[in-house]
């Protein structure tokens, strides 16, 4: 590879999981990776403000081309090494489609998830509200009761029968959601599709390692 | 054209110009469009919930191929006519990687806009404070400052020298801040930015017609 590629990382983030997922499959695997503490804020170092001047990881770089944002990182990779390992655009206009809005959709997941995550830490203790907890709590299990919705109608993959790009970024979110305890009998088609996705290498080889040290989770989510 | 393609679409909305500009820079202007109203919840309605079970505008679909999240249309649309009209992928890696990076990296300045756009309607009275409405705002212009920042270091156009697929996303929520009174002389890099975009023939053909009819918008961004 011409280009150096460097990525700065946290364990168990899903926008950092899809790009190192990306690369995987992409048989991309000689970079230069750094795995960073977010509870010592080592993302808010100049390390990272260099790559990233939103303090936030992932930070990627391919030689002198920044793609922090994950969904766009995926994108481009998969544009700039096309032909390394399977295409990760469908070649049908129909799973193509799919593929494109639940790569997009699944940020409304992913702004819920953290919401319902970080309420203390974003909203000051004067301005905290059971109430507003309580609505944002709801709002993320209609949405991910869409999404159980979703795998009724199609399937295995998120976009159809083949794997694609939409895999790559969705799953580390739906991943998050049943670390964090949520029922796999009350979302039986999101736990199928996370106990196939869970198999597949690139997967495997990218799990979260503190995932790995310590395979049991929360149950934050448990009664979503 | 073989397929059908149906917009339901609201004027002003960023995301429905977006798919707007892009089916103009791909010529593709024969097609089902109809402009419903938000004020009279038009978009909550059976015709929206059938293409797009959020219940938000755009509903976007081409034949039986639905894609409802703008970006993602913008990426489909590119994809299924890659010949019609100009290339909106760059070709230079370069250019590539700003223009996946900023067609995503949009969403901040969208989110942060809705935010202080929808407070009280978002915010039950109960639960609304002062700080937070001062919090959410100064969010939006640390966030609106950034992206005067990057235009400091390209341009003319969003990824660089050509027109792109960053620019049919991002001009849309740039110009809703300009509409809403954001200052020219703080943000002179986004303001140059805006009147060059504005003079561009897919984006004349798409102005908002409420726009059209009272130019003149608010000031609620003044201070911003």
């Amino acid at each position: 590879m011409a280009k150096t590629i460097r990525l700065l990382w946290g364990s168990g983030s899903p926008p950092c999981w899809r790009v190192m997922i990306a690369l995987e499959e992409k048989n991309i695997r000689e970079y230069d990776k750094k795995l960073l503490s977010f509870d010592k804020k080592e993302h808010k170092a100049k390390e990272t403000l260099d790559i990233n001047p939103r303090g936030e990881l992932p930070a990627f770089r391919h030689g002198d081309n920044v793609v922090n944002e994950s969904i766009a990182a995926c994108l481009y990779l998969e544009s700039q090494f096309k032909s390394n390992g399977p295409s990760l655009i469908p070649e049908s206009a129909e799973e193509q489609a799919l593929m494109y809005q639940r790569s997009i959709e699944i940020l409304n997941v992913q702004q819920k998830t953290v919401d319902v995550l970080t309420y203390n830490e974003r909203v000051p203790e004067a301005e905290r509200h059971d109430s507003a907890v309580k609505r944002e709590r709801e709002a993320l299990s209609t949405e991910l009761k869409l999404w159980e919705s979703y795998m009724h109608k199609v399937g295995p993959y998120m976009a159809g029968k083949s794997f694609s790009l939409a895999d790559v970024v969705v799953f580390p979110t739906i991943a998050l959601t049943f670390r964090l305890g949520l029922s796999h009998e009350k979302y039986p088609k999101l736990a199928k599709y996370y106990n196939l996705m869970k198999e597949r290498p690139s997967v495997k080889a990218t799990w979260p390692p503190h995932w790995l040290e310590n395979p049991k989770g929360s149950d934050v989510f448990k009664d979503l």
